[in-house]
Parts: C-alpha cells; sequence; structure tokens
C-alpha cells in the first residue's frame, strides 16, 4: 500500500527496519480517510490513537473559558497528531483535531504501540528523537513567541512550515501566531512589497 | 556514592538495570558541585553536557530583545537540565541556567549519550519517556497560559511543582507566570484567608 511505504520511508529517517519488523510494524497501522470539517478528536473523550499523516492537513486547537479558538498545531504530510496527554495519561482530551484538508491516515492503538516497543525496541529510539524534538520546537515557540515581533514570528513560521503556508487559510496563520487577521494581513503586503 | 544512588533510583523508576548496566551508565557520569550564582550555561556558547540534578536548584531562562528575563523552567532533585536545543543540534545556547541554590549535578556529554544508547538501549525507553512528559507539560503550560487567570495558574503551579514553591522567591515564581510581584502577592494573600 501507498500509505505503507510512505510512513516506512518517514521512519527509515531514523531507525533501519528488517523487511519482517517493517511486516509487523504495518501489521499494527489502521488506515482511514477523512474529510475536510470532520473532527478525529473532540474535547473530554477518551483518546486511544495515535495518528500519522500519510496525506491531507489538521489543525488541533481548543477553546478557553470564553470560547475563543487556539491553534496548537498543523499537521501536513509525515506529521504525528493526537491529544498526546490524553493518550499517554488517560485523562480526558482538552484539544479538538479538525480535518482542514481531505486526509489519508494511518493510525495505531495505544496497546498496540506499547507491544510494539516491547518486540521492536528501535522504536524507542524513533520516538525518543520524534518527541525530543517536538519538546525543542515547542520551547522554541514559546520562546519567540515572547521575544519576537509579529513580522520575524511569521517569517519563521513561513520557514518552519514551508509546505502548510498555502494550505491553511490566513485566519488561521493569525490565530497560530496569536495576532489578529488585520496584522497579518498588513505584515504580508510589507513582505510582498 | 550517594549521587549515583539517587540518579540510579531515578532510572529504576521507568527501567529496570542489571548489575553491570548500572556500573557502565554510572561510569560515564561526571559529578561537580556549583554554588548559589554560578551560570552552568550562558548564551552563545557549544553545549555538551547534559545535566541532572542531585541536590539544589537551578532556572533556566533567556533575555529578550529589550533585556527582559524570562523563565523558562526551574530544576530541583530529580530533574534533568540544559539547553536542549544547542545540545541536541549542535546551535550556540539561547539560554542561560544558573543555580538558586548551591547544586550537585551529574552531566553526562552528549558523546557519551550516544554510544550509552547503542550500548544499553533501555536509555533510548527511558529518555522517550521523559521527553514525551516534558513535551505534555509544556503543552499544557502553554495551554494554561492562555487559558486560565493568573490566580488558576499560581495554584497549577504549586500542584506541578510542590518542592519549588518554597525554594525560590516570589520574584522567580511571578516572572514564571508573567505576571507581576504584585498580582501574585495579590493573590497569595487572596488564598492565605
Amino acid at each position: 500500500m501507498t500509505e505503507h511505504k510512505t510512513i516506512l520511508s518517514h521512519v527509515a529517517r531514523q531507525i533501519s527496519l528488517t523487511i519482517e519488523e517493517e511486516e509487523e510494524f504495518v501489521s499494527i497501522l489502521v488506515s482511514s480517510k477523512l474529510k475536510k470539517k470532520a473532527h478525529l478528536i473532540t474535547q473530554d473523550k477518551l483518546v486511544d490513537q495515535l495518528y500519522f499523516v500519510v496525506k491531507g492537513c489538521l489543525k488541533a486547537y481548543y477553546l478557553d473559558e470564553a470560547g475563543n479558538k487556539h491553534i496548537l498545531q498543523f499537521a501536513i504530510e509525515n506529521y504525528w497528531i493526537t491529544d498526546f496527554d490524553a493518550l499517554e495519561n488517560g485523562v480526558l482530551s482538552k484539544l479538538y483535531i479538525e480535518v482542514i484538508e481531505d486526509c489519508v491516515l494511518l493510525s495505531i492503538h495505544k496497546d498496540a504501540l506499547a507491544v510494539l516497543f516491547t518486540r521492536i525496541p528501535k522504536f524507542e529510539r524513533f520516538f525518543r528523537i520524534l518527541f525530543t524534538d517536538a519538546f525543542i520546537a515547542l520551547r522554541k515557540r514559546m520562546m519567540s513567541a515572547l521575544q519576537k515581533n509579529s513580522k520575524a514570528r511569521y517569517i519563521e513560521f513561513c520557514e518552519n512550515y514551508p509546505k502548510i503556508e498555502e494550505r491553511v487559510t490566513q485566519y488561521h496563520i493569525a490565530n497560530y501566531l496569536g495576532i489578529t487577521a488585520e496584522s497579518l494581513s498588513r505584515i504580508r503586503k510589507e513582505l510582498s512589497q
């Protein structure tokens, strides 16, 4: 399957699997398709799946007490997404994850993932590197939010997500950056001159 | 050594090591003592050590363009601290890490850590869990910064860091929470009534 080729070449960037290990890994993956505006995860639910994006685009957001939406993460091809706190710690989900471009996903059940770690410990390495990078990226985002002006942060966003910028609305990007749509529009105008 | 006992029992919470593995692990650790106000890391340097806190307390902070200090992390007994971006990606450090209570630390050189992962792959698991938890905690902190009022965030801070609250100044806590010292003082007064 094409989906399996995609995830195997993604995994191969960090670890080398034998043919048998590749087969065992893909045997725990479940493929699904989701249409634009579908919700993969909503608030206050139990979450038992980790998702890999083969194709499409999603956003993870949460609603504050006043009902305002805050986008925490975008995910496109080769990104992993879920409510990690809910998945790891068994608490109810705080996030919404919504499809913004029709998706092909591969999901792994948390029990299958736990078995995978014992059967093929190389995946410990794979996810160690993944979460180390995710932690570092999140810390950088926190620092740049406090440190930089909106223009610098928009430029940084375009560098970090070169493929996303064309695929999500200006509203999404402004929300992710925590600025108004008007500010973003002004910044884009300045940069295009 | 007492330091080794401390780190071994910390590690044992996630992985089981044989006596030989324990000996190999402690053989790569370097012990050091640092006095209050000493800097473990300063900005614009190469970083090649990961630090484990056996005793004491430290803060990691950065300075924004206007020279304002922002505390990113506190570390006490059983915490790991470094400039993770600099350590992992070979970029220059952006952080300062300063001792706020005399410290006993154990450090691991990044090359020794890389060898450890190949020699004792259980450490892949250990650090996978460590970074997954760190990523989740950072995401929760970002969400609560946007979502909750200062009082709720102070209560959350005291719950998350029950041992830190007594050991750092009110200025530190206010800075970490991104509020003024006056606001924090008012909140503490309200809560003590």
